[in-house]
């Protein structure tokens, strides 16, 4: 995994659709193509955007390398012209997309593709990686860190990754859905996440006595010391030692935020028990970090349970949404652009229902009620259609026409936004720090029916009376 | 993600540990890591090793750079002569490893490290993506292989990969595990995994009609036309479309190895009113291509309903390993050795029975009967344990010691390999091409009782009678 340019993380298909394209006289005609999902994860009621940051440096630093074309060449398949026009290739289109951070909901275009088909179709595979990837582990951060009701929750789960890519990526997604650190150090370094970490089982291990590890940590990092307490025996011996180097080393300087951490064992028992210690030697300060396989559901479990915890390290099933680990976002032609400038909506039928796309060039409003700030709903509707004015608006479910609800007293924003314009990169990408505010700023517009795990209530992704109307057309004529 | 080098893809407590290490004056301290893992996904009955040429590419790239030192010097934690001895760094130790392809159990040491301790320690992250990622993705494929019983199966996934290395190595990984080709043009290019590919759905919306969309396609790619045939409708307009675009375009070439490709919908019913169609229209030789969420569980139950499938184009449910995304490897210190040359054996306990390590430097030899040349059971024994000879050779289960078993006419094998030696490579990484044609065969000699998906037989992995005392010796000592 040596490249910068991933150009050639595509899909065959993309190619041999290209070279086609190109050989049919296409390579002008001008394509609208939407990147969305079909289903939220978990069953939750939203999701939320992520990786857009990685999508734009991909389309900016896209281009087909000397070697690239040799390889295509060996296949015996290509056009040469075909592949002069690759060795030349470069994204001249618009793109458009909703703001990372956002919360997001099912057939609503997270990225739309302006370009010629040809570019449009290359980049398909990339962009899906990085959109479907960091929105899946952002979207279970958040569900976990929801779950942790404002304790703090660190990502430690590298090792079990999918892959280097989904351990730095992952990192940083888990941060923009609400974690408050991670162990990856790289992470740190290229997105400003912060990173921490203290000892594994090996530090115990490689000194004589568990008591002897624990001082020297202790002497070395008085500011910044969990003593993990499991590798003998967490009650018999690791927090009785912990206890006793805090007392003889931390203590005596005048430090009393130290803390343990449990790894193993039944989490709620031991928790309750670490505390009772903990307390008893006027360590009331010290605070208990628990890992071992955690997620918002486990988390639910031991506050339920009362567990003293007030920190939760969670590994494997953040960094791989081990319980849905699929976020199944989709890029599909919606457009076609005529030389006259004409555009002609496309759809794409299926016999799952669930795969009927919803033909255009779109846009997204939302509707935020003016009184309580809450989103109230969102609307797709034609690229032309202007934004609703706030006196009165007659939303409807596109499945059940007759349910209908009109908004009064409302702001409405358009959530994409212009990312490229005719090639060049218009917009800036905030930092990481800026689109964690801007995430949980927007969760908090949600209202709680909608963020509870179990049956959250629906909301309301509806069309316009224009796009109902142009889908429908469509229906009817292809079926 | 712009590194060739991946030192900095670890895990902060690595770099803490490190720093202790070195102010305690443990840099020469030499120790042993196994690398190894506990459960096998899926409820299998193995697993398969892969990730061991990522990891060799890893270590020998080990090294850290100058904005590196810097990034970990604004800490205000680290040692200034930590930082130089961390500019300074490289791998100067010893590993052994199980080769890529291997079928590999619980607990048996698929790396072993014998190096300083901060050497072994700094690696653990990336030592652990690098096998935990293609370990579980080869052991997913091959489940999925064995299911479709000896048809063809594509890797589509990349899209659904959690990060372009989960793309790119899963598709590498899975071809290991028995998957005939990839979609992924990069892993193609970078491995020799062979790629393929034909249409989206895009390529029929861009044309004004589906017949001229495959007529197209067939004109262009007579020896490569698989249709794609559900955009609109797949038996009143797909498969009609593409019986009349093979007939105008192909017959007439004498070309009758073409395909269509079910991508939704009741594919067990789609795939038998298909065949019946082509089989009319004189297409006996037409194969059919299934896709949409597939993997082991589902290409089962399609062939026991009959289904009319050829080839099987399988994506997010392999490529994320979605019923088990976890590979659960760990990185635990087993012994140190003194500067006498003495090497100690390290135990971790915890309270969790499944997490109590196998200390000491180890070795596994795999048996195999002479008759069926089947594996018969697995034994790992300390370093300096000789090859048991084919006499006779009595072996018991660790956790219930009364039930042994005599083999007798047997041919024992070493499993690990010697990869470092002294810092320097010593390994020569087979071709992915070998490695899957390794695995197959290995796989071979496995008896079925042990592949089969529910409830298979538990292969012995025994410990040897030294290696057993040592461990109980550690644990009446520590508990």
């Amino acid at each position: 995994m040596k490249r910068e340019n991933f150009a050639m993380l595509c899909d065959f298909y993309e190619l041999t659709m290209a070279n086609g394209y190109f050989k049919k006289g296409f390579q002008n005609k001008i394509v609208y193509f939407d990147l969305f999902f079909r289903t939220i994860p978990d069953g939750g009621g939203f999701a939320i955007a992520a990786g857009l940051e990685q999508a734009i440096e991909y389309i900016k630093n896209l281009h087909f390398e000397a070697d690239d074309i040799d390889f295509l060449r060996n296949k015996n398949i290509f056009d040469e012209e075909f592949l002069q026009y690759l060795s030349k290739f470069k994204f001249t289109g618009d793109i458009w997309a909703v703001p990372e951070g956002t919360p997001i909901f099912p057939n609503e275009p997270i990225m739309t593709i302006h370009a010629p088909i040809i570019e449009a179709q290359i980049m398909e595979t990339y962009l899906l990686i990085a959109i479907n990837h960091q929105s899946l582990i952002a979207t279970k951060a958040n569900r976990i860190v929801r779950a942790a009701e404002g304790r703090t929750v660190l990502e430690l789960g590298s090792r079990r990754a999918q892959g280097a890519s989904g351990a730095v990526l992952g990192a940083r997604a888990a941060y923009i859905g609400g974690c408050n650190g991670t162990a990856c150090v790289l992470t740190d370094q290229l997105y400003g996440v912060p990173s921490a970490g203290t000892m594994a089982h090996s530090w115990i291990q490689s000194f004589d006595s568990e008591y002897e590890a624990f001082k020297t940590f202790c002497e070395m990092y008085p500011n910044n010391t969990v003593l993990l307490v499991d590798t003998y025996n967490t009650l018999k011996s690791g927090l009785p030692n912990a206890i006793r180097a805090f007392k003889d080393v931390l203590l005596p300087m005048g430090i009393t935020n130290c803390a343990v951490r449990l790894d193993s064992g039944d989490i709620a028992y031991l928790s309750k028990e670490a505390r009772k210690m903990l307390d008893d030697a006027g360590l009331k300060e010290c605070k208990i970090v628990a890992s071992n396989s955690l997620d918002e559901f486990l988390i639910t479990d031991l506050l339920r349970q009362g567990a003293k915890i007030d920190i939760f390290g969670v590994g494997e099933r953040l960094i791989t949404s081990k319980s849905n680990p699929v976020f199944g976002g989709v890029y599909k032609l919606v457009a076609i652009e005529h030389e006259d400038g004409r555009i002609e909506p496309k759809i794409k039928i299926s016999e799952n229902i669930i795969k009927i796309t919803n033909p255009h060039f779109k846009k997204i409003y939302r509707f935020y009620d003016n009184v309580t700030g809450k989103a109230l709903a969102d609307e797709l509707c034609l690229y032309d259609e202007s934004l609703p004015n706030n006196d009165s608006h007659t939303i409807f479910d596109p499945n059940a026409t007759w349910k209908r609800k009109t908004l009064t007293n409302f702001t409405a924003k358009s959530l994409q936004k212009e990312i490229f314009h005719g090639g060049k990169l218009v917009y800036k990408n905030p930092s990481v720090e800026e689109i964690r505010k801007y995430c949980l700023n927007q969760i908090d517009l949600l209202w709680d029916e909608v963020k509870r795990f179990e049956n959250p209530h629906k909301y309301y992704v509806d069309l316009s009376q224009r796009l109902w109307d142009t889908r429908q057309e469509l229906l009817n004529e292809k079926i």
